[in-house]
């Protein structure tokens, strides 16, 4: 069996993942835990001591974490380098982990100022590195949907721009607390053609303000009341209105040449794809290895792992 | 002292507000429960009778209703009229409450059909019948702000048409249950610096589509996340951010050349004012007596009340 030459960890919020890398760069062993930041009961160094023991890692074998680790509310916080940014300037803003029982670095977020707010990742920044060398030199969209959606803009080995929309958040949000849930019967499957339509709402409002949104919603509970939605397809239809609006918002005027990568659990990716293909996109789906690929990447680039 | 011809009762989902009417249309008396149709635990009949007793009313004074208590979860349902509408129409979709101990007769709600999805309203009806005198001719946009905004399209006589937006409710269930509640302490005061930013916000992004919202909102959070925003004025910019999307989207490319009539209750009449304003556009604020002269004005064309 190959020798482990560095552990990557993908810290999250309430999760992690853990590899074992080979000298090659190929996973020669996996762990998770339930053991985001927000649920930590022993110190992250004794944490990454036993996974490192889990997965067969030697006393001196380097560690590269990414995600919500590197946050203020983790364990060492890496700040965020501004977009556009590159493999080398991740690679910059690298933050040793103190007190570490063997060699820990921390990989920093990313941040936007280029719209009214600023805008941050923090983990999605290590799945676009993995991304990258299949992407090549044309500039490329990539869709990371999730709780908060991120919409980023590659290119030539560049992180150029990214926004975020927290579509994931408030669909739940507003389906549990507002008076849309009377119109939805919980535990239903999806229904496509209640997203499609939904999706279809989005398209003709395409040319309406942001505040729009806040009138289409209540089109969920309008058509229920004239019995012209079933609520066993409420959350679907609400989905597609939300996702198609994200999608239409996000593309702009002028939608991308090549088709846009979607990066996310299969089914929330499927949604995606089906919501962008009705607005006239298309999409290739990513391969799930793009975060141990872009640890590799970052890795092998600081020489974190060059034995 | 005036006998009382009428009593007019507003009775909404979680309150209601009754009223005596003397032969000259004057309000000579007035009460209110706490017993809208989720609160009842007595039957309509008897709380009506309770009410009339308590206002002086003979047992022969007819009653008239608007609102929820019309609607299919209240007394009797009066179904919605669709719009375009004028008060004849109004008064021809008038129904009889059944059993009850004198006449009752309930208003019922209006539709649109006009958008991608129905729209409805119960009770805001009956206090744009009530503001109908004073508007004269001239087409007028009236924004009636709460739980769910009602933006109404008036002209001679007709309540044209209108969209419901949900951003007090939506509002509340984003605040309380996203990450964004993370920024927002509780119980700050109004700030009305933040809540003019958050308009600035809403205007700059007009040219976006209905999803830019889902973008916005996250602005709160990274703004917080940057210290560029003081948890006390979150709340205010959020406010700001979507009342100014609600404006901006409700106004449309062509801004009404008459002032906007605001119809609320004083605080968020004065936050939509300031929003619309900002946004380039006049507005004048409602007197507060309009339900009680729309009630009137419906028992009147009805021969109520005519002794």
């Amino acid at each position: 069996m190959q020798e482990t030459v560095l552990v990557g960890v993908d810290w999250g919020t309430t999760n992690l993942r853990a590899y074992a890398f080979a000298a090659d760069g190929s996973v020669r062993a996996k762990t998770a835990r339930p053991t985001g930041i927000t649920r930590m009961s022993v110190p992250y160094g004794d944490l990454l001591e036993e996974l490192c023991g889990e997965l067969g890692a030697g006393a001196d074998t380097p560690a590269l974490l990414c995600g919500m680790v590197g946050s203020r509310q983790g364990w060492i916080e890496a700040r965020y380098i501004t977009t556009p940014c590159t493999l080398d300037g991740l690679v910059e803003g690298l933050v040793s982990a103190p007190h570490a029982p063997r060699r820990v670095l921390v990989v920093p977020g990313l941040d936007s100022q280029s719209g009214s707010a600023p805008d941050v990742m923090r983990g999605e920044e290590t799945q676009l590195l993995g991304l990258m060398d299949g992407v090549g030199g044309a500039e490329r969209l990539v869709c990371m949907p999730g709780t908060h959606c991120k919409w980023v803009r590659l290119a030539a080995g560049r992180i150029l721009d990214f926004r975020s929309y927290m579509t994931g958040e408030a669909f739940a949000a507003l389906k549990d607390h507002t008076i849309l849930g009377r119109q939805i019967s919980e535990g239903a499957v999806h229904d496509a053609a209640a997203f499609a339509k939904g999706v279809g709402m989005a398209q003709e409002a395409r040319g309406r303000g942001p505040g729009g949104l806040l009138n289409l919603l209540f089109g969920v509970r309008t058509l229920g009341l004239f019995d012209r939605l079933d609520p066993a397809a409420a959350a679907s239809l609400m989905s597609g209105l939300m996702i198609g609006a994200e999608i239409a918002d996000a593309l702009g005027p002028q939608p991308p040449a090549e088709p846009v990568v979607v990066v996310g659990s299969a089914g929330l990716s499927a949604r995606y794809r089906d919501a962008a293909e009705a607005l006239g996109v298309r999409t290739t789906i990513a391969d799930e290895d793009i975060a141990t690929r872009g640890l590799w990447a970052i890795a092998r680039a600081a020489a974190l792992a060059s034995r």
